[in-house]
């Protein structure tokens, strides 16, 4: 018993901070990947942010009108999948002037080099995919902001954003060796860590079209994504579609099955089975039928959360009500930071 | 009567803004070719802003006690040159956070090569005086969200500010054309036509060291800038100093006798006389008997500023007060502007 109450106890030395740019439906791969732990760190720890990133956003052409909707429905697909506004601060970023007031201080301690030899940077250019737009340059300065207004501690991120969490770590620890130990640096929390209470740790979910690739918003393969809005036809089609091999046997072996084995991880991450499990109560079980059997754990799976989505989208009060609350909270807590930073750097 | 009326009467069609950075002492330069013309604005234009842009000054390493400090004493130097809070808005640009919300948003619209091309950073590279800073690279785009706040028309500038008037005209003209004529483009006001209203119109005040030069606060040579709170004694060794020729004639021709005609002009403005009752007033006189004349006639001018200054910089309160007051107008002025932007590109 002592155990157990220890196990579950929250802790209050820690800030989670973490970011999601509204723009894309919620697909399986960042349910997967970062929402569904999104959820559990509310119960690990006491304070706990959840920032829908919109300034980000803007770092790529956006529809104004969209965007907007964007935000709302993101804010609904969020709280349905289990984000609680009662364990968690959920806000969005524009509404909290201290992430660009802290972007501006930090902007000036870093240099263009650094941010030009940053992966994404670098990976983008080389792809042709921006052309020298300041916004895509600058963004993991912003990043580091948004992390170090709430003197965040941890950090769940994926390992693409090793870089841009080494930035975050670099200039908190330069800031504090200017103007005296202010910010901890903060430290990531790989899903990985997090998935420790899960039977069955998932890996990253790849693309259904490509094992290799990372599922991804913005493949233009519109059957390697499933989205948590596809409706149960488009889920069975894109499973049904998924690129497996000419074996027909189920087996957990992602070095030389990655299509089978992406289905079987995803299989035991929406069902909460292990691999082994999994794998074992497919024995003879051929993989077209098991592409059936595994779109519908995955429509079962989301099913509640999708009319859940639904439920929420017609309240756009509420919505707005629960945004306007998280910001308000979220800036109660990062003014004092930002009132210390300014006087850290002497114009308070 | 009618003309005298029409004449003074203050146009409230225009947005005046312009900023100074805290670091730094007021010289007879910046007196001269700015702060006199920004005193005359304020009964020229309704709406006339002044901002102490300390964000600025964050782009080069500054010692956060002594940056502290020089926000109060450039609040006091302004005040002291007549700078009039009840006519204009005299204001701390970190205190309005509008400035950085909106730098964020223009941040998004610019390219890197088009910052990296401005001669102010090209300069400074070729002359290794930054390491490639980003926040050298890119306060521009920070001074275009400052004048923009405001929905600014008119923005006193000198000719080396040509190019990031530039800059602000595209991004507001870019921001039109995206998102709907929102922007008025501002326009510049050169120190000339601001003193057309002046006896002798002011050319740029070159260094008393280096007559091909402007006098800058940052001349290494101490004896090329005269500051305001430069004691009597400072200011005729600066003057007796200064380099002329080996005429002894006071002459004014600026094309071929740079060193004395830049005494001549500044002559001719600190005492409101025109260049050639000046050069009439002071035949017979010998350069070197002429340097000790100037030195006379800038003691006395800035006699009462100086002491006003050491006045004012004894009531900190006050100068509190008027930062304050003054960010909180301008406050109210940026806010209902950047709400505006946040809806149009559809984050609000």
């Amino acid at each position: 018993m002592f155990i157990v109450s220890q196990f579950w106890k929250k802790d209050s030395t820690k800030r989670v901070f973490s970011g999601i740019q509204p723009t894309g439906i919620l697909h399986l791969g960042n349910y997967l990947g970062a929402i569904e732990s999104w959820v559990k760190l509310q119960d690990k720890y006491n304070m706990v942010l959840y920032s829908i990133v919109d300034l980000h956003s803007l770092t790529v052409p956006q529809d104004p009108t969209a965007l907007r909707q964007s935000i709302f429905d993101m804010t609904a697909a969020l709280l349905a999948c289990g984000i609680n506004p009662e364990k968690s601060i959920l806000f969005q970023q524009s509404q909290v002037s201290e992430h660009t007031q802290l972007s501006w201080i930090l902007t000036c301690m870093v240099r263009l080099p650094r941010l030009q030899h940053l992966h994404q940077w670098k990976a983008k250019a080389a792809q042709q995919k921006h052309d020298g737009m300041m916004g895509l340059l600058t963004y993991p300065v912003l990043q580091a902001a948004d992390v170090l207004s709430y003197k965040s501690t941890h950090i769940p991120v994926g390992e693409d954003q090793v870089q841009h969490m080494e930035l975050v770590q670099d200039l908190a620890q330069g800031f504090n060796k200017k103007y005296g130990h202010f910010f901890p640096v903060p430290q990531s929390i790989l899903s990985m860590c997090v998935l420790v209470f899960y039977p069955a740790p998932m890996k990253k979910v790849k693309s259904l079209r490509d094992p290799s690739a990372k599922m991804s918003k913005s493949d233009p393969d519109k059957l390697a994504t499933v989205r948590i809005t596809d409706s149960p036809e488009e889920i069975v089609n894109k499973f049904r579609k998924a690129v497996t091999d000419f074996t027909s046997e189920v087996t957990y072996d992602p070095g030389s099955r990655g299509g089978v084995s992406n289905l079987v991880a995803i299989h035991a991450a929406v069902t909460g089975l292990s691999v082994e499990e999994v794998v074992h109560g497919s024995v003879g079980i051929d993989t077209a039928h098991y592409k059936q059997i595994v779109a519908d754990a995955v429509i079962e799976k989301f099913a509640p959360i999708k009319s859940e989505i639904e439920k929420l989208k017609m309240d756009k009060d509420y919505l707005e009500k629960i945004l306007r609350t998280g910001s308000a909270k979220a800036k109660e807590l990062a003014y004092p930071v930002i009132q210390e930073v300014k006087k850290l750097v002497g114009i308070l």
